[in-house]
């Protein structure tokens, strides 16, 4: 059985824009890796905004009335919330993330080496804002501040799948060769971070086999694998220190369905879907555990 | 740099109790692998049970009056749902996947080779419960019924730390080799399924790395990566089709930190604790957006 193997490709620092591409192809090839055939090539979105030039100074941002009361409120920087507004389709919510790492309900200091650290970053950013941008959810729309100079800011690109195409067509031009590519985001929940692809081309997003007969022949409730989520979170074992300067992975040997498709045009969620479905739960929840139950739920969460 | 490699580990078909860590050495080394220090060794949550005889006939289960009552009003058989109940501390949602699909809401037939499959399977669990049990949210508790013969249900066992030591231990024994264990079980979302560690032993299951200095010395928000939730994912990718027999995946080459520590030894989550939580979150966002624009979104959902 082939074994799955999983390398980092490490870039030099991306100063501005740049054949990302190339750069790929280069720095793989320095490190003794040839692309080949059915690789896939994960890049973190982060590397794609640089590459893009998609960067901003919160210094030249002229926060709005609402991003002023969203920020005093919220404890945060009124700029960065005018950049988290205008990226957004929609606010779903705010998380009180220092709050809860203060009462320990998530012990954040036990995820880290130096409290004060902690102190500092939860000072800077004591709410995250939980929000939906092109039909995803993501938190603080995806802007990102690490590993950028004092005051930038990096903004993921619109049309993931489209720049996912972009450098697939053209890593195909440099080398001959057919790869998936799959660019990737983390996302940092409560308890530890996840990395999730944001777009994709050249894999089928998710495995087709839901009902698939089991070995007993039944009808099988899954098969639904999130083939390019579950590529992200593979790659990401390999980049998780950013001292590392890993912001490429190839997985190769992998046996995956290869489409001409992007995550997108698979996987389809928008705010009125989204909506109605937490609509039909709530509903539902109501109807199966008796109206008693459900205030009694929502009398302990309000 | 160090490639991380996955290799699929081929069991027999696990019939009942077993020595599973005797197992899992056996077919490894029939495979051509063995077994090396500081390899992670991950295994589905299902195929421990079978080990443990963690299996239920459903035909041997009589309901309680509110299991058959819940299950008249979800659509579901009242035996499983009394199992269900059996198995949660809690049920937070019921979640009627069954009208989900079939308003297209998310489109499961496109996930799917065969509509008919799809057509039985959502016929046989219409609903799927949300719960919290020892700590977690699971789905349906964790029970599971495919490939198993029909009528039969496989239960996840409680203390899974401890199983995963056991087998740590075990495989020491077996071949003076360290390595770290992991208990991976598949959680089906809306949009796809991913797999989650459950329980683990050996390896400290969240990067200590909240608030590091990043390259330009600011305190980096994130740097938690949930490294045992990636690598049951990575091993989805070798584990995703049944038919395959994968029900266990060597990962190789990953630099871990490793502890005298299960997962719930660092990743502490209580009912009251996630009570607590989604009441800020809540409160926060009503004190962020303002009291109208939470009142408009309630009024959407519900």
């Amino acid at each position: 059985m082939k074994p799955i193997t999983i390398y980092g490709v490490k870039l030099p620092i991306i100063e501005g824009r740049c054949d990302l591409a190339e750069v790929i192809v280069d720095s793989a090839r320095r490190q003794g890796l040839e692309i080949e055939d059915g690789d896939i090539i994960v890049i973190t979105c982060k590397i794609v905004s640089k590459a893009l030039g998609l960067l901003v100074r919160l210094d030249e941002v002229k926060p709005s009335r609402r991003a002023v009361r969203m920020a005093s409120r919220a404890g945060c920087d009124p700029r960065f919330v005018e950049l988290v507004l205008r990226e957004s389709d929609d606010i779903v919510a705010a998380i009180p993330v220092k709050r809860i790492a203060d009462e320990k309900l998530i012990d954040l200091y036990a995820y880290s080496k130096n409290p004060e650290n902690v102190r500092r970053c939860l000072e800077k950013y004591p709410t995250l804002f939980l929000v939906i941008r092109d039909g995803s959810l993501w938190t603080d729309a995806g802007l990102d501040s690490s590993n950028h100079p004092p005051g930038v800011i990096s903004i993921p690109p619109r049309d993931l799948d489209g720049v996912a195409k972009a450098i697939r067509d053209r890593i195909r031009e440099l080398t001959g060769k057919d790869v998936a590519v799959v660019i990737s985001d983390t996302e940092v929940f409560l308890t530890g971070s996840l990395d999730f692809a944001r777009g994709s081309y050249g894999i089928e997003p998710v495995e087709r086999g839901f009902g698939e007969p089991d070995l007993y022949g039944k009808p099988k409730f899954g098969g639904v694998d999130a083939i390019v989520h579950e590529i992200c979170s593979a790659a990401a074992l390999m980049m998780r220190q950013t001292a590392r300067g890993i912001p490429v992975v190839i997985v190769r040997g992998l046996d995956y369905e290869r489409c001409e498709c992007g995550y997108r045009d698979k996987v389809k969620m928008s705010s009125e879907g989204w909506a109605r479905i937490l609509r039909y739960i709530i509903k539902e929840t109501g109807k199966v555990l008796g109206l008693k139950n459900l205030l009694r739920m929502l009398l302990e969460f309000i």
